[in-house]
């Protein structure tokens, strides 16, 4: 039985087999060795994550879920859609600041309670680039005024990062890492909010990075079937006995 | 429960989710309605996958296998290794075109048994640019001659389909369809045999046309969850009750 990593998250997630994307890249990454399985639903927050959570992972739901379907590791990636400003057009997406974290914190007792032996990881909203949001808005925008704020991505960034530390689960700090490349904006946004192929590879790359540490490598985990390279040219049936 | 494809199939099934790959191009396409199952085995030709189809399939064997796992659809694409010369420096990967042709009946009737409502859909090896082989080998070639030619390539693209028609499942020819582009040499094949982005991109587009002929199109597919377009700003979480 293959291990699976589930991806779940909103449209950074949903849209991430797209080309270059950051999902795309890690079932290719994984490809003898892992099923990257996807769970993105674009536009969700928090708030109508808790109440699908049963409905998309419950054991009774489908053949998947429960104790024996545990995935090796889950990316939890939820926030951008929670930080939408509570006056603009997003308002109907907005979560509070605390209650996202409430939510969040609920979520990863979910996983855990569902799944105890699967490394769960975080990761924050990606940083925004307000002037971008407005170039490419997704409503109607009488108002002229940004959706996101990056100074609002920034506080959910710290309290998912927060939720991370209480609940003693590794966190990707996304909003932190892409503002450290100066050009962020345009080198990792393509719309003020979702990601580039370069923005997609910065995911790809921590992910990794993170699942390394808790031993999900590629050099710790076993190929179901012998690789070509160790298959013996003389005598290939060798391998298959 | 979301349902599944597989794509089983050699190398141009194990790297279909690199960049701009038709693994990955459907996973996006079904990002919210369908799981695309990698099982490619790069190098891999019929008589090895035959020693192999319990191990990867079998119910007993993953949580995932037997009827209640029964994916919607499977695509099978072996072929480009059988088709290796067996006179040159691939002959380790070559079956006689008899034999292919009677593995792949026998890998079509072990699906067919398996999973008797899932929807096979054979896949023809590409056509081959000889010249390219010898500039790409990817062993030692004292012969200087390619271990692959597109003629032999052609006789296994031909056995493919009589396999599809005898057993009555789809097929999708890319031996022929490649080749109706005169440049098909440069624009399809980047090493003469492995895909360009554009060559994958011929397969992601011939797989959803054969899906959509079996009814798995995502207009006739339901999604788990409600869309953020159906989704009312008004009072969001009525999509949730």
């Amino acid at each position: 039985m293959r291990p699976k990593i589930f991806l779940f998250g909103d449209s950074i997630t949903q849209d991430s087999f797209a080309e270059g994307g950051w999902g795309a890249s890690l079932a290719n990454h994984f490809s003898r060795t892992v099923d990257v399985v996807l769970r993105g639903y674009s536009g969700y927050n928090t708030r109508w994550v808790l109440k699908v959570l049963e409905k998309v992972f419950a054991a009774t739901q489908h053949g998947d879920g429960g104790i024996n379907g545990a995935p090796v590791a889950i990316t939890i990636f939820f926030g951008a859609n929670d930080a939408c400003l509570p006056d603009r057009y997003g308002a109907f997406q907005h979560v509070p600041l605390l209650e996202y974290k409430q939510n969040l914190h609920s979520i990863v007792s979910f996983f855990v309670k569902q799944w105890p032996t699967t490394h769960i990881l975080l990761i924050t909203t990606p940083p925004i680039d307000e002037e971008a949001r407005l170039r490419y808005p997704y409503a109607y925008n009488p108002q002229g005024l940004p959706e996101r704020t990056n100074e609002a991505a920034g506080e959910y960034a710290t309290a998912c990062i927060a939720v991370a530390e209480e609940c003693g689960v590794p966190v990707i700090d996304l909003w932190t890492k892409m503002q450290q490349c100066p050009d962020w904006r345009k080198e990792y946004l393509c719309d003020g909010l979702h990601l580039t192929q370069s923005g997609n590879r910065v995911v790809f790359e921590e992910v990794i990075l993170k699942l390394r540490e808790k031993g999900l490598s590629l050099e710790a985990m076993p190929v179901d079937l012998p690789l070509l390279a160790d298959i013996d040219p003389n005598d290939p049936l060798k391998s298959f006995q």
